[in-house]
Parts: structure tokens; C-alpha cells; sequence
């Protein structure tokens, strides 16, 4: 009985300290995500990065359907362009902007960001950098113009996409120009 | 003996039990963030949704402090205005920017959002809208525009604030003007 009793005794103390161990590992996975987070942010500014460069990539040569799938489908990209309206809404929409845009080009488009910041959370980011566009219009003239850019970015599917660009230059309110000989 | 077996078998029932029902517990609280970032979320759109109402409110009675209150401190907040330069960097310099922009009008100001979105994750966001500033100015006219502003938000202990805005009007290339007539 004594044996049967310290047997019991015995798998009790396993049972339990199994049960300590999967509450401890429990929360071990419960802290986790703070030192993950740090990999994340870093992880994910890397990942935003990548689509800039990649959007630099496609630009230089006209590549339109390379450029669109950096956006976010459908209605859910808006766009504050260099030129009017106000504002585009939807994919195809901003499609038909950039594509006008790019027909004006011969040859490749240059896109040299500067001070690029990005700020990124674990499924929201935003970024804006001063932002170089050149190239050989097809008109002759030379296209050589310093402007700003911003957008809000959205990870969605485990990609970033952009959800919203602004892209502008500023206005002398004297004159009634658009100011684009600025430079940083 | 079979007495004292069964007392401690029971007791290691009722440890098991309630090592169980932590453990349950603590599963709980590892599932609780899900229900909490559907909360978290419309919280955070609606703190930033008052941050936007509590800026129309401070621009419209030129209260500098209370704008810049709602900018993040030091360099961390990067400006993009209507107005040359290209950028504005840092609290100060917004600041001198902002206080020069109050100082033409004579009276009110008002600010009217429209489509105003709000995309926001735990600590970052991003807004944009399409924005009408009216009032009165001191040479007499009357100024009145819709332009697009943007900007990026970081939750700071506990607090959203803006980290960059972007503020414009689009361009004609063909003419070379700032568009500031474009009504939405």
C-alpha cells in the first residue's frame, strides 16, 4: 500500500510538473511577440524598402502592370498626383494617370529618392521621401524635377501594398506658379 | 493507509484541477488580443477621427500652441506645405511656417475635411482628405481652397501624433500654375 501510495504520490508530481512546464511554455509564447516585435518592425521596414526600390525598378522601364501591383486592388488606392484631378480613386483609374504620364517618356524614367523615411507598425506603415524624376520627354524637352512624395501602406496577404500616394510640389502663392525647379 | 491514499489522490485531483483551470486561464488571455484589436482599432481611428475635429477647432482661432500640440516633438516631425521649401524639418521650423500662415489671416479660419480616411494599425497610422481652408485675409481677399492633405501618426506613449503632413495643390505642366481653384 505504502508503494502504491508513493507510486501515486510519484505521477502526481510528474503530472504536475508537466503541467508547470506547459504553463511556462505557455508563457514563454506569451512574452514572445516583444522581442519578435523588434524583428518584425525591422523586418518589415526592409520589406518596404524593397517594394521603393523595386517601384524605382519598374518606373525606369515603363514597366505599367510591375507599377500597378505595388497598389492595393481595386477602390482601395487613392492618389494626390503632380498633375489634376484632385484626387484619383481606384486601381484603374491611377492606371490610366501613370500610363499617360509614361507615354510622355522616351526612353528610360530615373527615380532617386532622398531622405527616404519609413515608419512601420505590424500591418500599417507610412513613408515619404523628396523624390527625383527625369528622363527624355518625347517632345525633345528634358524632364528633370525634384517633388515629394508620401504614402500609406497596408500589409495585406503578408505583402505591403500601397493604399495611398501624394505626390506634389509647392506653389508660390504670389506668383501662382508650381514650383518645380526646387531643389534639397 | 487506503484512506491516506485516497486523501492524496484527491488532492492531487484538485491541484491537477487548478493548475488546469490557470492554464485555461492563461489561454485565454494569449486568445484575448484578437477580440481586443477589433476594439483597439475603431478606439485608435476614433482617437485620431478627435485629433483631425481638435485641429479644425485650434487652426480656426489661430491657436498656435494647441496646433502644434498635436505634432510630435523635436526633428521628429517632417513637413511637406503648400509653400516652399520643399520640406519642413523639425517642430520649430513647422512652427515659424504655421505661425506665418495664421498671421495673413484677419479672423477665423475654417478647415472642412472631406473623404477623410483613416488607416490605423496599434501605434501607426495614416490619414488623407481632401481639405477646404477658407477665411478672411488682411490685404482684403478672401481666401479660399481645396487641397489634398495627408499625413503619417505614431502612437506615442498612449498618444497619437502627427508625424508628417503633406499639404498641395496639383500643377498644369502646360502653364506652369499651381492649380488652386479645383473644387472636389
Amino acid at each position: 500500500m505504502e508503494k502504491a501510495m508513493r507510486r501515486t504520490q510519484l505521477l502526481c508530481l510528474l503530472m504536475m510538473g508537466l503541467m508547470s512546464f506547459k504553463a511556462s511554455a505557455q508563457n514563454q509564447a506569451h512574452k514572445a511577440p516583444r522581442t519578435l516585435r523588434i524583428t518584425n518592425a525591422q523586418r518589415n521596414e526592409a520589406e518596404i524598402r524593397d517594394l521603393y526600390d523595386q517601384r524605382a525598378k519598374v518606373f525606369r522601364v515603363h514597366d505599367l502592370d510591375g507599377i500597378m501591383a505595388l497598389y492595393a486592388p481595386g477602390d482601395a488606392v487613392i492618389a494626390y498626383d503632380l498633375i489634376p484631378p484632385l484626387e484619383y480613386v481606384g486601381h484603374d483609374s491611377y492606371r490610366k494617370d501613370y500610363k499617360a504620364f509614361l507615354d510622355e517618356f522616351d526612353g528610360p524614367i530615373d527615380i532617386q529618392y532622398r531622405d527616404l523615411r519609413i515608419i512601420a507598425g505590424n500591418d500599417v506603415a507610412f513613408i515619404h521621401a523628396l523624390e527625383r524624376m527625369s528622363g527624355k520627354m518625347k517632345d525633345g524637352n528634358k524632364f528633370d524635377i525634384w517633388c515629394r512624395a508620401s504614402s500609406g501602406l497596408r500589409k495585406i496577404n503578408g505583402k505591403w501594398l500601397i493604399m495611398d500616394d501624394h505626390i506634389s510640389v509647392p506653389a508660390d502663392f504670389n506668383t501662382g506658379k508650381a514650383l518645380m525647379d526646387l531643389k534639397p
